[in-house]
């Protein structure tokens, strides 16, 4: 390893990601060993860690900015599922040889755009180089009240299912990138593989949520995976009924060219939406939050004594999934 | 992707490593989105991230066992830098397709003995499918009082230099390693690989520093080059008595037998030792601290008003490093 090499990651830190630092004074700009984190007084940190790997979870020629913008909102998601507010990240670069200046600059410039839109700070990290592909790590940080994190145990019989916005979008803009949703149209095409680049993370609507909400998890595993890992860790069980589900115009149209794409939609991952599970009563003041939060809200189903996730058509039948859920691993 | 890859991530969690996570209720026993984490009253989170990937910071046939733990243990290094008690950490894995069951054993056992020793527990993470070699991210969380963690800034001219342990060592077991340091007896040679594959972090002395030293920093970079990053935090420069540096046995025996071994004392890297810049006052209390924490501890320096970092042989003349510092980028 060489002086040319021990300058390329000083200057590349220096560079594009000190930059990114500025606002937390705890990342002392990327120059020392590690960062200091605070959590104001009454509150705690909430951790959260995704990675992502080219030729795993995203092409290698994937546009440099929107990748990660998508690790960052991952990981926001996550925070948004335990109702904590955003506060900083630490991030972790395995690069190839041959990353160019202007391929972390647009990466660089990505994050940048949603550290203004979600408020979060870089404050520390590593850069190496890969042996083979790239590959991304995040740690993302974000604050509750003491004691208040929402949790995916919880949800009771006799709650009723949300989910924030409209699901099914990122699983369709997969099967379009990969060729495989061919009879759409143009603008429909792009509102897919939007959703699937750049999800959004609902971190204005999660942190409203605490006091009202029983139970939230993030959908990054699919609908009916996720509510099965709500269901697992509340001991409970869920009736979907699906003729509620949330669509896009785009994927109720894509729906109806072809009704097979329903188990897309109930079993693909990264929509990255929330899931929620709150007592009858509390229904009022969700829909008053989601507004505030300029968050689409809709009732799906809700929890069962029964245990098991059931999911009902339009005609009173039930599905069976060809395929429990997407997963990232 | 399919049932049986869900099957296996959630698995592989459950069987490998939630068992690590029990010390930690904020762990929620790896099964939530996030975990919790919350400082004591009056300290502050200090958060340091570091990844390694095989090909470039190992070699993918390495004994798994000392794999993670030296993830581990570079980051309890930076932690123990900030003055900083450890206490918890995220695990980002990406594997490649085939790692075995008894891999994954092998790794987590070397990390349940590090956690043992070092009192700290892994809170979450996250693994992916690698789609080139294993790629490892740590994050690491200490804790410290708040505003009292150690820096790199703020060594003083007149300040004493001094350093933790024996120096070179990992830098001669790389080197060993590498078949490229032949003339050693096999003692020597074990000495040398087990302090490349398994550095000590100075977690005990780290925390004894609070308010004694002026300035930190661990030697993960080579010495030369770690003093040259805390003499640019802190605007000054350095002399370093090289005949005062402290060699192991198995060091000297190599340095007597080739002086060309004194380049990759004062350059390699990966000792990850403390160097400690403070008054001369402290003196006698920086050594009943490096006693009370069972660390060597020798003074090898000092600050300087003069920009720069010297080193200066037995014969008082300056010695020029062919390169500057060892890089793990």
């Amino acid at each position: 390893m060489s002086d040319r090499q021990l300058s390329t990651e000083f200057d590349l830190i220096k560079r594009y990601f000190a930059p990114l630092s500025k606002a937390e004074p705890g990342s002392y700009g990327l120059t020392d060993d590690a960062a200091s984190l605070a959590p104001p007084e009454g509150c705690e940190t909430i951790v959260t860690k995704d990675m992502m790997a080219a030729g795993v979870h995203f092409f290698a020629d994937d546009p440099p900015e929107s990748l990660g913008r998508k690790l960052l909102r991952v990981n926001l998601s996550d925070l948004a599922a335990m109702g904590a507010e955003p506060r900083a990240y630490a991030l972790g670069l395995a690069l190839p040889e041959q990353t160019s200046g202007n391929w972390l600059e647009a990466f660089a410039g990505g994050l940048a755009q949603d550290q203004a839109q979600y408020r979060i700070t870089l404050i520390g990290g590593d850069t190496i180089r890969a042996a083979g592909g790239l590959t991304l790590s995040l740690t993302a940080f974000g604050e509750v009240k003491r004691g208040q994190a929402l949790r995916r145990a919880g949800a009771r019989p006799g709650d009723d299912l949300y989910v924030s916005g409209t699901l099914g979008d990122a699983a369709l803009g997969l099967l379009a990138v990969q060729g495989r949703l061919e009879i759409i149209g143009v603008s429909d095409r792009e509102h897919f593989v939007s959703r699937y680049r750049l999800p959004e993370p609902r971190s204005a609507l999660g942190r409203k949520l605490i006091g009202l909400a029983n139970a939230t998890i993030d959908i990054s595993d699919g609908l009916a995976a996720d509510l099965g890992h709500m269901c697992a860790a509340s001991r409970a069980g869920a009736v979907i009924e699906t003729k509620l589900l949330p669509l896009s115009s785009a994927a109720s149209a894509a729906l109806a060219g072809d009704r097979g794409l329903l188990n897309t939609i109930l079993s693909g991952g990264d929509d990255y939406e929330l899931l929620i599970s709150a007592r009858p009563e509390a229904s009022e003041r969700l829909v008053k939050a989601a507004r505030a939060a300029d968050t689409a809200l809709t009732r799906v189903g809700c929890i069962t004594e029964e245990l098991g996730v059931r999911l009902i058509d339009a005609d009173g039948a039930e599905i069976l999934l060809t395929s429990a859920g997407h997963t990232h691993f």
